[in-house]
């Protein structure tokens, strides 16, 4: 990849009432006012790694080859977690080493990682010691976006020394896969983290507990007030009520299991 | 028109904490990198299509001729609602054939209308049966801001055809004209559906049950915790208590009816 | 400054759920479409002066030279509150003469300031007497931002006629400095009125009541659960627990005082 789009997306837990946010914008637009920065979401629940994590993972192969991915979920901040910067095929990483990139290393082919230890190319004249999203990670976005080769902001370091997160698990068996609600959407459809892909082509049904969620391709299949399961959009089997919230409706959490079973005919398996 | 000023605006109810606006986002940028993309709002209460009408009918005659307004709310995705775009005067419009856009066909000479039905101009290379706000309708506004015309990217449809939703009533008599509440806005402001313009040039009261309204100009001309009415700058009348949220003060919801008054001298009739 | 980048800040009490700011940024773009848009906050609290003042303090300062800051949290909309725009060093300031710039002329070199009397720089053609922010505040900013020279904006008031809240106070002692909360992020962190460059090279402890928080470089310094001060990346002392809301976990509000007291000795004062 020699050309960047000159694109930056944005994601943090900063929330959107104070202007942290803005202020980030403010600092790349001293070095590039040419930039086209795009938010990606600022209500990751605060300070939480994971949930970051997800919605990177959902977001960031809609955009652009070379698009520069800027992200700041960052509890550990002023500690010694390392602030880094990733090459990838589809574009750049920029954020704190603390498994906010764990999707991306298992999904993407990773060229190389630096450690950002070029003080030449952060926010000037103070660096605090709390807000790297705005004196290192936005700076250090907004030079990648502008050109600026991943070698001159720091120097490398071995892949297999980057952090990524206990991976969710799911289990295979000839009967199905067991999984789990990963995330909650606005609708109150509930996500889990099993891959759409291993269940595309084949009928199924979902039990969480008593409750059985049959295959659907659209939640319109269902009638008003229904339960179904789908591959969603964004790529995961996904449980919901037609209509209606499925968090609000049912007593069923982030982390809860939920059972996917082969269907033993070309219909439906129902309850 | 013959030129547009490549200008998106998007209104959708998905919220801001998950990344689905900034994925179409991605999606037209990568169309067209040059586009101008204006979130009008994300806020619409989940699909509930009158809401996001009232929106973007206060929105869309604020932006430049040529704009294309992006709006989903879109509960009977992947049911046989059609996806359609219209041309009209002031701008295109791009979505889901639900009632959304049931005041720009009221309010604007709609100079044609097509059938999303061009696979070819939609995100490959998976389209989604559940967003088609990603799939479809994102990438079909990116070209129509970027230039591509309406014919090439879909057939024609009747305009009789076309879903208005049941029009909000308002009653005129000689005494005055009876409405509805529509929607509350931020600082608790409740907004009728009662047209400025019918009611701009004469005086006048609102009652709501036993609770009078007198009219002003502004809200400064009343009193700290003084009841009002006034045409908003949305062009509505509307209903406000000066300094604080007139829909907490008071137990007046959306669908409630309110009844102005004409005034029977040159000044405010009161209680 | 001869020279403008172009660049809009916009922060309101407008919130999101309703298209406010984004029919400002639409009368802006029908001025000048090549305009950067940035927002810093619409989540001011409704009619909150002195919030919006502490939030565009906080910003302003990371924009490039030349930045119009456009500001509008206006409860006086429509009475005798003047509409004015300042020119200073680092850019433009466009809102209601109301003392959402006081920490502007306390802190900058204003050059000039001038009162919005120039209707045909307005938005037309119905300027409304309830939404100053699309008709005059936003034509205003968009013209600035294109070169428009501020002499042809309006007449010159003096500087001395301007509004300035009354300042926040603090009081130093030898023994220490008095100060206040004046806001509460996100992450519940306390932030006072205390100015980090008081107090940056000294060792010092906090107390509020019988709480004490000792000074930290960075909150990783602290133990999970432990409450710490420091100076805040905006600038300002700020009080927090490490990992946890503060202000969930303890009962202090905005406006409460703290007590900051020097070290005796080169290591933190404890209790």
């Amino acid at each position: 990849m020699d050309k960047t789009h000159g694109i930056v997306t944005i994601l943090t837990d900063f929330g959107t009432a104070d202007v942290y946010v803005g202020v980030m914008k403010g600092v790349m637009l001293q070095i590039n006012p040419d930039l086209i920065l795009v938010d990606l979401t600022h209500d990751i629940p605060p300070q939480n790694v994971a949930a970051g994590s997800f919605q990177l993972q959902n977001a960031y192969r809609h955009f652009p080859v070379g698009t520069v991915h800027l992200a700041v979920v960052d509890p550990g901040v002023g500690s010694c977690r390392r602030a880094i910067a990733l090459e990838t095929e589809v574009g750049f990483f920029v954020g704190p080493d603390n498994g906010l990139f764990s999707r991306i290393l298992q999904l993407e082919g990773v060229k190389s990682a630096i450690l950002l230890n070029q003080p030449r190319y952060w926010y000037k004249p103070i660096p605090s010691l709390t807000f790297h999203g705005r004196d290192i990670f936005a700076p250090i976005a907004a030079y990648l976006a502008s050109g600026i080769s991943l070698v001159e902001l720091g120097d490398p370091i071995p892949l297999d020394s980057l952090t990524i997160l206990p991976a969710e698990m799911y289990q295979s068996s000839p009967l199905g896969i067991r999984g789990q609600i990963q995330a909650v959407d606005r609708f109150g459809n509930l996500i889990s983290n099993i891959p759409g892909d291993l269940v595309q082509l084949r009928d199924w049904s979902v039990a969480v507990g008593a409750r059985h969620f049959p295959k659907r391709l659209t939640y319109a299949e269902a009638a008003w007030g229904e339960p179904l399961s789908l591959v969603g959009s964004h790529g995961w089997v996904e449980l919901a009520i037609q209509g209606e919230s499925a968090q609000q409706m049912l007593d069923i959490h982030i982390g809860d299991s939920i059972e996917l079973s082969w269907a033993t005919c070309s219909s439906d398996v129902l309850p």
